[in-house]
């Protein structure tokens, strides 16, 4: 692509580094930044920046903090004896949205995967471990994605956990509400059937 | 969605305001800047501010230049007696981007659309004029998009140019080629065939 400006070239070649963006998507990005008051490009770099030097992790949980502890952590709401295992922050913000999580968290920051060389060492296992050592939990509950390496990390984690005395527990695997079962595939439907629940 | 952080929260609106990416999209990508080391986010944002400031219309053809001329304008092996009339940047970068115009250009800045407030006055139509009017124009080559306010413009503008004793032209409209004649579409065709060129 022959760009007609080198500021506009390293403009878009900066912005195509994001990943899932390609340099037509970036050159669409960068002429609609310039044809937009000079407001607009000083308020986003403005923001990416502050965002970038200022936000760092809770020093309890991992999760991203504006503070020492994170907003979830600095509550005086949420219970601190429960606390819910994610690999991602994303995680959280899922769990957080259903508003229905009354506990606090703990980011480990991905699953142990030696393909990857992702070990025990490069998440924040020793961290929970000490947060459980303290006395205080009374649940932990894993809710990490479905793979062989979070199946890995669990059960890493709850080796390390059974002298702790707290009830370790899991999310439910399922149908997802509103499908079918006509439809749901043959392994999440075997795991729906052995984890049924009494009814009545 | 509810945000872990108000740093974040900020970056992902201003991340958001972007055509085309909603805020999922604008999460992950303020969480991909997050994660990455911080000289990623400066360059980022460095180059979108150098961008804005610094980069600004061609004197002559309004092409996007870093100095008072854009390159197209200030190089000696493009033919200045022909001018290409583009709407916009994008459809300059595509004609260029074939590499087999060796004229110059006018970037017109859009088309004349009432419906959109859009007249002669607020596109470079009286500079083209101008540019023309110094008498070393010997061609212009429309080479707008197919819409009616692009035919509007470009009778608009042949009726101000009758007088200036240069040649006329527009790109052929016709069949891309690769295409099959089967899928091609009535008027695309129809202009196809009107237009026909001498073979042999």
């Amino acid at each position: 692509m022959e760009f007609p400006s080198k500021l506009l070239e390293d403009a878009v070649l900066e912005i195509a580094k994001l990943p899932g963006i390609g340099k037509k998507t970036a050159l669409r990005l960068a002429l609609h930044l310039l044809k937009s008051d000079e407001q607009t490009t000083k308020a986003l770099s403005h923001s990416l920046l502050q965002m970038r030097s200022l936000i760092s992790r809770c020093s309890s949980c991992f999760n991203l903090a504006d503070k020492d502890l994170c907003q979830v952590c600095q509550s005086h709401n949420r219970k601190k004896e429960m606390i819910c295992v994610v690999e991602g922050v994303t995680d959280l913000m899922a769990i957080e949205n259903t508003g229905q999580y009354h506990g606090v968290y703990h980011v480990l920051g991905g699953v142990i995967s030696p393909m990857d060389g992702i070990g025990p060492d490069e998440l924040t296992i020793e961290q929970l471990i000490s947060r459980v050592a303290l006395g205080k939990t009374e649940e932990i509950i894993f809710a990490l994605n479905s793979s062989l390496e979070a199946e890995t990390t669990t059960f890493y984690l709850s080796k390390k956990l059974e002298n702790a005395n707290v009830k370790i527990t899991s999310i439910a695997r399922g149908v997802p509400v509103g499908s079918e079962l006509e439809y749901t595939d043959e392994i999440t439907l075997a795991r729906s059937l052995a984890s049924r629940i009494l009814y009545s």
